[in-house]
């Protein structure tokens, strides 16, 4: 039998889409204090690089928290323990993103997994790569 | 003269400071779509290690992100490029958070900083620990 920790071996998956609104972007900014014009301002973005407002890379980051939270195993406790991020590409208003959350270790000893996880748009493009870290736990 | 990006040179600093209410966390769950029990649900929670409701680790990496985007070269632009995250402690409702990020690299070929970035709890627990990567441009 392959190594699990609470039935989640290497090749077990979580995947979680969501839809970006500008209201969610606006709704990102207050809640994490990141209120810089970039993400809300259509003047100051057409100074920039991306010439049109941009979602704030860690809004694309909670794409993957939400797939480990509430698509790895919904049964069980996940803690996250660490995570890595590239961001590789902009997100917009309109965009919609796909995190894909793949087990690539697993530490029966700690009950841990590592995991591969990607951010893809609508059309395929690569947003958001890197790894993550978590503990999983039967719920007492 | 040492070698600077926008006027940022090793050992320039960011710091973001945000209280963290029990609505925030919600707003959080909303707007990541991560609505994992662990972060609403007392009586979910005290089946748990943690006994009671945490905040999501990805809530604490933004006040990174805050930093970074509204503290670090307010004048310039700050492009997210990446991020490490360890998650070293819970952050509950009513813990007072403040990142501090402070440049560590500077490569002034490719615009390029890197930033230890290290996020505390009012009683100096730390609760993130990692390390980011941004481009810094002038505003066009």
């Amino acid at each position: 039998m392959a190594d699990e920790v609470q039935g989640l071996a290497v090749g077990s998956k979580a995947v979680f889409t969501k839809s970006v609104s500008a209201a969610d972007i606006l709704k990102y900014a207050e809640v994490s204090g990141d209120t810089n014009p970039l993400h809300s301002d259509p003047t100051y973005a057409a100074r920039t690089r991306f010439k049109q407002p941009i979602a704030h890379g860690m809004f694309g980051a909670g794409i993957i928290s939400a797939a480990l939270g509430t698509k790895l195993a919904p049964d069980s406790v996940v803690i996250y323990l660490g995570q890595n991020l590239q961001f590789r590409a902009p997100v917009m208003a309109g965009d919609i993103l796909t995190a894909t959350c793949t087990v690539t270790k697993v530490d029966t000893e700690r009950n841990r997994l590592t995991l591969d996880t990607v951010v893809k748009k609508q059309d395929d493009t690569e947003v958001i790569r890197g790894e993550a870290t978590v503990m999983v736990e039967a719920l007492g």
